[in-house]
């Protein structure tokens, strides 16, 4: 049995159940689904498209092995002509996304899927669980990178991330977003992103004394030795860096390259910390800091000034949890070349297959964006781009460093105003007549079809 | 290569770091490491553990393979004595730890491992990743679970859970805290329990009229239809079912199941939902609801008497938005037979190997606990409990029915304060005189070390 992430099993029952009511009626004409976010959360301005490589990744590799299919009988809720339908089932349509990285608005379709009904409904759990939490990261982690004013940023959240998927891919999301790497080994190897790692207070607990462990690290890694100097009293911890620093210069050409603070008013102690090192001839010691951090907590640190040359960011972004969830979804906007939409309380969709184009000012910056049909002539350039056709990808991946790079000329195309931590008057996204006029024609033809069909039951 | 989830390398690189100080200075002696939560977030009273049976699957898997040593070995960053050392790395220590579903509080140990030093640090990460978010969601959905007052609690949060793992492991932790099942298909294959699924608003809109849908969805689960009713116009939709069931019972004998509801105020839609079923002969179709539920919406749901008998509970609950992390952490206690702490600012921590005594009154019900050394004679029950010795298990696991016997019988014995959503006065929880003794010793110890070592270099 495979692992269980790669399972096609990894999905809501109720996306086999519709998929058994499809099979039942031979309903597989072409769908056309998009995912959206329907408001942003209080606490952003924009977000930032992430997690599509993984999406490509699973699409790829979707397919039921005779293990799942034999355990879906074992439930007794399908027929046998069904599930043997589902050996063959492979993704085979289209997909057109904005790239990853690409910022965007509520209301913008970020993604479209058209395909067969039956694959494109399946997908459906999978993908938005992959989209949602590689975009919430992005998000929160460009704002850190934003608040760091170009400070190291490092991804120390593995621990508290919301299980192994989570810790993996927020090192891919936070480093798209403009952090320097993660502390996570694993996603070093995988992503080929940078890894950082010094040591934790139980290191320096099971030594005798601090002036002990230092030393045997700073032996066990010559060319990177990091500190961590709060274990007991940071400013005499600081002072034994000194000493250990000035002698291990001396003696055996050893330069420790920085020491961490992961406790208590971490501007205030890098203060002091700075004052003691430089003191002490160590101007070029790094202070490094940690602990409860989010984009609030680094921008107080950087706009104050305090001496601290890099962050570890981690359980607040990884959860993301001043907003830890997007409130987004997977529509259905056309089956069987009928536009369709959603008309729920609160809830309701629009129609059609969709393009968002984005208008910039003469200066290069963001000016408003137009939610329009696919092949509408709204002025302005197209976010959404082919991905797959036919299954199969119609570009090569963009690198992760391609990616950093997009993300990096998109927030410097963002209004200042959007770009700040501080809540702003929503970016300009309006909804184009056309697609106002589908909405009306798309209700007008579904109640004359309801009331076909009221009428039909009465007979 | 294995899955990553699996890999040795899914870990912080200081904790392989550290790993290579220690072999440097063949520091390998027994350590002794506490898992505990700092403060319960303001939104909760008590907590719930959960996740232990994933950490005693990960210890009883943890190797590295020769891949991952050969990957460690490309980085530069250790020496090859020590990469071979770790071929034979396996978990052999103790773990002592509270059962799953014990409730418990900020400050008590819920774990403990006692192992050659190496082991009880490489696994740190990965043992708090695992424990943390299950826990997080055991003591959320217990919240719920008390909310809910008997009606049907089904997860529906796989989508925007944070990744495969965090999608999966909230089904087990919301199902031991009480839920009945979930939507999630794997992890009713992995945990064998029961699993739920109806349809989406696509299945709806994909069909010309609802009236359509409905009879297809019908047909191919006789015996197990939920209608979804909130696509277009709930109360349209409900007499759409009231006709359809007539006519299917009348017909074919199909009884329809249920209705399920997923927006707008769900408690007035619910009533006037019962209302036309009622009225249409259909009392016995019961009445789901879903949407942006958490244990407040719940609560004021059935305590407002909605007549609705179940609910899906998603986002909110497997991303814990309210509370979407706890401050915990696994410290070293003891190293080589003398206890250790930490003392940073606002984290300092208990040294010593450490028991949890909890004391109940006359009525059964939990009057306070007490935090002490581990074989002290403090009164009360014991909650820590032997569970691996030499990387074995002392007894056969708990199946997830004894867990959630488990949960229910801790619930009804907590001070109804306590169970309450509101915020309550603390529980009380006591530091033994013996403990803060020893606290007092070891912080002398250590002071005299340090004193001995600054005086070294001083020389």
């Amino acid at each position: 049995m495979r692992h269980y992430a790669d399972s096609a099993l990894l999905t809501d029952l109720y996306e086999i159940a519709m998929l058994q009511a499809y099979f039942s009626r031979a309903m597989n004409q072409t769908a056309v689904f998009e995912f959206f976010v329907r408001q942003l959360p209080a606490q952003r301005n924009y977000l930032v498209a992430a997690g599509l490589a993984q999406v490509l990744a699973f699409l790829a590799a979707l397919r039921f092995e005779e293990n799942e299919l034999a355990w879906l009988g074992s439930t007794g809720r399908f027929d046998a002509a069904f599930l043997d339908s589902l050996h063959d089932l492979r993704f085979t349509g289209a997909l057109d996304a904005m790239p990853e990285g690409t910022i965007f608005f509520a209301g913008e379709p970020l993604l479209r899927i058209t395909a067969p009904l039956r694959e494109a409904q399946l997908i459906e759990s999978r993908l938005i669980n992959l989209l949602h939490y590689q975009t919430l990261v992005a998000s929160k982690a460009a704002r850190v990178w934003t608040a760091a004013r170009g400070k190291r940023l490092v991804d120390f959240g593995m621990r508290r991330a919301h299980g192994a998927e989570a810790a993996l891919l927020s090192a891919r999301a936070s480093h798209i977003a403009g952090f320097d790497g993660s502390a996570t080994t694993i996603a070093a190897r995988l992503f080929e992103l940078p890894v950082f790692g010094t040591m934790a207070h139980s290191f320096i607990q099971a030594h005798d004394s601090e002036a002990e462990a230092f030393a045997t690290f700073a032996h066990a890694f010559p060319d990177n030795t990091t500190l961590l100097i709060d274990t007991y009293d940071t400013e005499a911890a600081a002072a034994e860096v000194v000493r250990l620093a000035q002698r291990l210069r001396a003696q055996e050409g050893i330069h420790i390259k920085a020491v961490r603070i992961d406790s208590g008013e971490l501007g205030e102690q890098a203060r002091r910390v700075r004052a003691i090192l430089d003191a002490g001839g160590c101007g070029e010691i790094d202070i490094f800091a940690s602990g409860n951090l989010d984009e609030h907590a680094v921008d107080a640190l950087t706009s104050g000034g305090a001496p601290i040359d890099g962050f570890g960011v981690g359980t607040r972004m990884n959860t993301c949890s001043d907003a830890p969830y997007l409130d987004c979804a997977y529509k259905l906007v056309e089956y069987a070349g009928q536009p369709r939409r959603k008309r729920s309380a609160g809830k309701s969709t629009w129609p059609g297959r969709k393009q968002v184009f984005r208008r910039f000012d003469a200066h290069g910056m963001m000016e408003g964006d137009t939610v329009a049909l696919e092949h509408e002539a709204a002025p302005g350039a197209a976010l959404l781009e082919p991905v797959l056709r036919g299954g199969a990808p119609v570009q090569p991946a963009a690198s992760l460093a391609q990616l950093r790079a997009r993300v990096q000329a998109q927030l410097a195309s963002l209004p200042a105003a959007l770009r700040a931590l501080e809540p702003a008057p929503p970016y300009a996204v309006t909804v184009s007549p056309s697609l106002h006029e589908l909405a009306r024609q798309t209700d007008l033809r579904h109640d004359a079809l309801a009331a076909a069909a009221r009428a039909n039951w009465a007979t």
